[in-house]
């Protein structure tokens, strides 16, 4: 990855996270940057359980949802998500630290798909995500 | 519906519902219970937003898989989600009141599947998500 | 519907399917053409089983996916399919009739979505598809 | 991968594949056996194409649906599609090799989930595939 790549995603990363108000609730931090790329963090809080006292499954996907927005924008395009699909595998506590890592799998003109693998801090696959964004014309300002 | 299944899916919704401590942050309200249905509302606020100024993809998510939730355990055996998708049709803004009607496709002894529609009052499809559910043998106290 | 509509639907299948190989040995008959939807009938044979002496999951995602295209390109613009997922309710057997049911759930001026419900000839629900097209430029003669 | 990992997973691939019609008719060659792993060679035919002359999507999932299908019955018990889901990443030709390479993501008593990556001979990837089994307690004869 260069240097100018991870600045861009980086700028394009500021821009979207700073005006949302969701993924600040949720308490994410970006841990790498670049283009076609995410690495996320985050930390399972009690008002983010279910009734069976483990993470909402809204959370997890929330959070993978995050890391494949700021992938699929970072080559400086506008990206939304048409279709999305998440398999839950392993129950999170309050306290667990989670990651999520949004990888480019194949890119056109007007889409792209992504998959974000969370995980723990031990490396435990927590869920596998999958997402397709269609790819606008209006471009970023960086 | 018969009025004995109305009341028993209420009191394994209440007994999910009251421990969910994100459902209740997102505000869902319960419209209708029955077994293998569940009807919810909710309100965008701002602190549901994403970058773009509308409602992350995260919280549509969150309210069709917390109707999917109570649906499936309706029928008074825990279960839980292995696989959901979603597709975002429409975008939402703070004040936009939804629902999300969570019907059954199929079951059987161990698995289920739903379906969830999210509307706007207006009766706007908004998103349409799929989830199938593991039917575990432990059942929930009635 | 109205029958020009019909007519166009008509015309944009024929010309699909008259080239469409795999759609012929499937056995695929058309039972309802209009815009945005699609109904197929075909009969499963020995030589869609698989080891289990049931249909191939191949096999009923085949047909209905041709049913996605037929309704998907009935518009008269190209459509390729972006993304698409099965949930398998029920096992066929050799000399079962099944029908397809494509539906559109939603269309943008870049893509749409639909739903294909696969039934048996006495109504029961065999399979559930969605599917996603992008939706190209480029439209066919009618 | 240890020899009699492969021994079993060979003989359940024989048991699977010597009676299942369809797989014969994609004429699917075995490149190699392991426990909750598959991978398959075919090559596409003039009458597995579709109307635009390219292969019908539902001939890339059937390949992948039956490496998937070997990979999670691999371990002895009779596994079964609950859920799956294919993108389509680039059209294939009449003459085209491809390759299925089923991995395992997941496993628990009763769920396994499995990815199936699509590829030509050159590497490139031609569509990834998801998919979701639910485990019989019924086993394989080995």
């Amino acid at each position: 990855m260069s240097q100018s790549n991870q600045i861009k995603a980086e700028s394009i990363f500021r821009q979207m996270y700073d005006q949302d108000a969701f993924s600040q609730w949720l308490g994410i931090e970006a841990v790498e940057h670049d283009i076609g790329k995410s690495v996320l963090k985050m930390t399972i809080r009690p008002e983010m359980l279910n009734g069976f006292g483990i993470a909402h499954g809204g959370i997890t996907f929330s959070f993978a949802d995050s890391a494949f927005a700021f992938a699929s924008n970072s080559h400086g395009r506008l990206s939304v998500s048409i279709e999305t699909s998440i398999s839950h595998l392993v129950a999170l506590k309050a306290g667990d630290v989670i990651f999520a890592k949004a990888k480019e799998i194949h890119i056109t003109h007007k889409t792209g798909i992504y998959t974000v693998d969370v995980t723990k801090s031990d490396g435990t696959l927590v869920a596998v995500f999958k997402g397709t964004v269609y790819r606008k014309s209006k471009e970023w300002k960086i």
